[in-house]
């Protein structure tokens, strides 16, 4: 039998012997994140008024997070982009995500980063009611991400800061690598992509997606 | 030697024997693509005014085709979108390619299509200067294609029609399936992928990728 024979046959008997784990469901929802903006108290104080405190409209699910009825216009040296929704509860620092294509429209080059990594990353106007803020940092594109507990950590055969690759079927299906594993005892299986990661490959707020590794 | 030895021992030398196969270039220019108008000339007399032609400003990749300087409004049942650029020369049939975010603000379902294939497609309305049109079908998301001619095609192994996959590497990495082939004999190489697909691999007009079946 030569060498590819060979190969072939045991790659085969390899996948056979896996067929067990391949029967679990080890599907992950998929979350779908437009812009949206994180404040600081102190930035929502210059923006809507000293003390103000968000007004929340739905729960998000990560525990905790909410979307808010408040949003902001964003304003970058080429133009500007209303309506952008503000996410709660308050961080200790201001952040900004956006679309890749948001970038043309503002005119700056944004990072794509994991939310909370800000250093380097450039900054950006942001005007409410009250008052405007000049962020100095904070403006990234978010890198996907998916949110797990430990245990669905442990089920799923990854580790926290672990970069996966999910994969999805369909007309426009296909992978994305550098998935970043973000698990802890609080977070909610999900994996968060951004509304141009979803719609090149046709993913919903329904779809589910898998990890391929 | 086990079989897990044995199984990566063969992948490393089929690897290795593969390696003049691999020093080749077989990268593909990648062509963006926002959304834009094809027009018969029937249309384009609505449109603009009986007799009317089309201004080139540029000449795109693919052999005698061009933007124009006209741009179109597109309007659906909830919104509308200005300044969509016309594509010529013109066709036999007026087609409508958006994003698969333009559907929400059009509040239209459009299908991914490829170029020429209307049938069963949703309508739109076209608004010019001199008149406006209303599509009874020509809507569509277009399905993600690589031009090429017949040599590039023995070159790279692949046939007019086939759906290959796609593959970029960094951090916004990944693969795309059911990229559709279209080889003949007067078509450039040239991968063409829309600005949503192009914007969640991070990919530009000066980027390349390959074919990995």
């Amino acid at each position: 039998m030569g060498k590819y024979d060979t190969l072939v046959d045991l790659l085969l008997e390899v996948i056979k012997e896996g067929g067990d784990t391949r029967e679990k469901d080890n599907s992950i929802p998929v979350g779908i994140s437009n812009r949206h903006i994180h404040l600081s108290q102190a930035d929502l104080d210059v923006l809507f008024g000293a003390g103000y405190q968000l007004t929340k409209t739905k729960d998000l699910s990560q525990p905790m997070q909410f979307a808010c009825q408040e949003t902001l216009t964003i304003c970058g040296p080429k133009g500007a982009i209303e309506k952008v929704r503000i996410l709660g509860p308050v961080r200790n620092e201001s952040q900004v995500e956006i679309l890749l294509a948001d970038c043309f429209k503002l005119g700056i080059t944004a990072p794509v980063r994991l939310s909370g990594d800000l250093q380097g990353t450039p900054g950006i106007t942001l005007v409410g009611p009250k008052g405007s803020v000049f962020l100095t940092k904070g403006l990234m594109i978010a890198q996907r991400h998916i949110h797990m507990s430990l245990e669905d950590a442990k089920r799923l055969d990854v580790s926290d800061g672990q970069k996966v690759t999910i994969q999805t079927d369909g007309l426009r299906g296909g992978t994305y690598t550098n998935v970043v594993v973000r698990a802890n005892n609080t977070s909610s299986l999900e994996c968060h992509i951004d509304t141009e990661e979803a719609n090149a490959m046709n993913l919903k707020s329904t779809s589910k997606i898998t990890i391929t590794k």
